[in-house]
């Protein structure tokens, strides 16, 4: 069976790596789906973060890689695939993707959304976050000291050197 | 008595119909209160959102049709109105509302604001999700056959015509 | 119209009263339905709860009280009684009510559930809560000083005499 | 690959079906396994429970009944199964789920949670609301009229009859 | 012990005050670290809600004002504080400071975030919704009689006088 | 200032000495306050919880222990204490805390709750389960190999030693 992860992977972090590896042990197949959606301002450009994606994941077998814009239920049917990977850090969190599964569901009932439960060591961070921490400590790395080891428990090396590149 | 029902309605949902039609049981009268926010970039105008409205409830008796602008308790004071009427689909729409009550209340103590629970048909589903569902399915809808007939679960048949109006 | 205020009321609560006062500006009628569940053990009888709820709310005209058990749509469906009245204190309590609401409408098409957010200065209070403190406080009162003034912010004269009498 | 899908299923609901139809689809095979917990009182015995299980999924290829008793982490673990099946109705549910599955992650790296959200026409309903509903309702039969048909959109056939059995 | 309170302070209300005095009485000393965010469009300027902030705030002792920008945790190394102090309304707002705590307590051990409970009577409130029934009463003033003592329940004469030449 | 850090610790576990810990260096003093409930059937003694919160917290300074029962807040004034210290796990322990603190601030206005987040190593984790597990674990170690091990991320050597103690 084959499964799309979807996402922004702006950048990709060790959570959505766990997930991705979990989720290549349940399907034959995982097509991670880089959301470029043109109306946000993305760090990285599409390429960059399916290259950062593909670099960071190059132990999980299994997986391909993939952009999509427009509705993900729509990508899905054309590409004849019948399960969205999801992973889930919060009760917050699971607020967002329950009625999006559900809505799923309706759209086609063939598309079934899988969830699995972020492995709690991640379960605090975001990509989001991310950025912002990168971006503050990499500005005032000269004057306050900021020792970038922090990332390496969210990010791989490559994903750290990228946003070392984008902030210095 | 007489309550508002206050929203975006861009465009108007079967399940806002289905809060509507409930409303209208219990009040002698409902004026539907179509949010006019020059901030935001509705799809529908105020005019269309009000036509789409009327033409969709047409079968529930004593209800009405305005734009406001502002604050809703604003409105309602002008108005002489002292029920609000809205209907919540989940915890997360109810941490929402619950602190939006309370300041309605607190604004005036005449204003009561009166929850029902969206029936589970239609808890999922969101304007906003139907503006994406449409905007994608009818943009793609030579290449990859989008069927709209999955549109009617969630809205009326002037609506769709409408959306398709907007994105073909 | 006539609604059902349902609950254990044991005892009856400010926060009750506040409800019941709301809802009674609504509704031609509201009962206030006790709950005799057998199962549980109550601090007060059913009798006890009722006649704290009569001398408690005797200001607020369009109320009656009466017991019930078993299912509260079959009281509502043998009284022919369409609305249920609810306070809801928290997201907590709505992810409770949600889906009773749910049921009660599938139960019978007829049944509405009308959800009013409590007044936030009774927000965080309960009748177990109030037995809670109104044991420890009655028992303890020669030893530490309790001044059962406090219990005057959540319940009415008359309920703090009988919980005085239950607990010294 | 092989799941469990655990529960109390006193009785089974067309929710745990759609759930267990769901599973049956992505996993080679299915085990579904009643917990015998002898410190609550169920209203059907473990093997009434299995037995309206397998009458009710008889449609369902590739699953298996077993009850367990214990930690599920233990059971898993003897039967060298690798997945849990877990159906969510909401934000609540996935409240208690999520700890669940990061503590059985914790027990064993092997074991990984997956989470279907629960079709929406059943997210409301409960194997304990149907007790209630179904003994309310059997009990006052020949008062109120109570018609059973509403059971229907809830459970299968054969487990309304059980009901009806236990009941009058 | 010195604490860290940051907000955006858009203006400083009487529940962000609540807060700032049980915090001083915990900590020998507590910033108040208004947010500097260019990215957003405040009402009042950072030099104006430092000023507000400082006049409301006049009588609670051991309390200091500065303005930050950038990441809180990198502010905080800056000036060697170990506690950040918060208010926390509702669990909205708690699902939004967890992962926020968690990630502070990652990026350095020694930060630590300390919730404290809004008192109920501010629990509903906002800056951005007094901002919202400021702007939408004062253009209102003339014509319905928006009577603006309602904005003592929540903000000190100082920010109303703000508010108010602000919108009038 | 002194602080209460009140619980069942039923028995202790790494997340209770987690916010033990970093409470003992916010406060002058902590005082462990284990719950006497006679209503409830711990697995461990009143004694046998102190004594295994002594020895696992051996290397924190500043700690007394103590037993109560009753009201916690009554507790709190007999020893003239302001501050009640909570470690809080996810959204769902938070919305149980957030009334205790309100209620208590209103009990008196001089009883503070401070709420620090759990370590999210052990936020998944609570004193009941690790008594299940244990009693799982324990009771079926000839039979199918469990390593007590796995325990050593949840406890401390000492309550490992006990747990076995009372299950082999």
């Amino acid at each position: 069976m084959i499964a799309l992860f979807p996402g922004s992977f702006d950048p990709v972090t060790l959570g959505h790596l766990d997930i991705l590896k979990r989720g290549a042990q349940l399907f034959d197949q995982v097509i991670v789906a880089v959301l470029n959606n043109p109306a946000k301002s993305p760090l990285f450009t599409v390429q960059e973060r399916i290259d950062l994606l593909r670099e960071s994941a190059a132990d999980i077998p299994g997986i391909q890689f993939e952009s999509y814009s427009g509705l993900l239920a729509d990508f899905a049917r054309k590409r004849e695939i019948h399960y969205i990977l999801r992973g889930v850090r919060s009760e917050a969190d699971f607020a967002y993707e329950m009625p999006m599964a559900q809505a799923n569901k309706q759209l086609t009932d063939e598309l079934e959304t899988i969830i699995m439960v972020t492995n709690h060591a991640y379960a605090y961070m975001s990509a989001g976050l991310i950025r912002e921490i990168a971006a503050a400590g990499y500005a005032s790395i000269f004057e306050s000291g900021f020792d970038d080891k922090v990332l390496d428990q969210w990010v791989t090396p490559t994903v750290k050197n990228m946003l070392k590149n984008k902030f210095m």
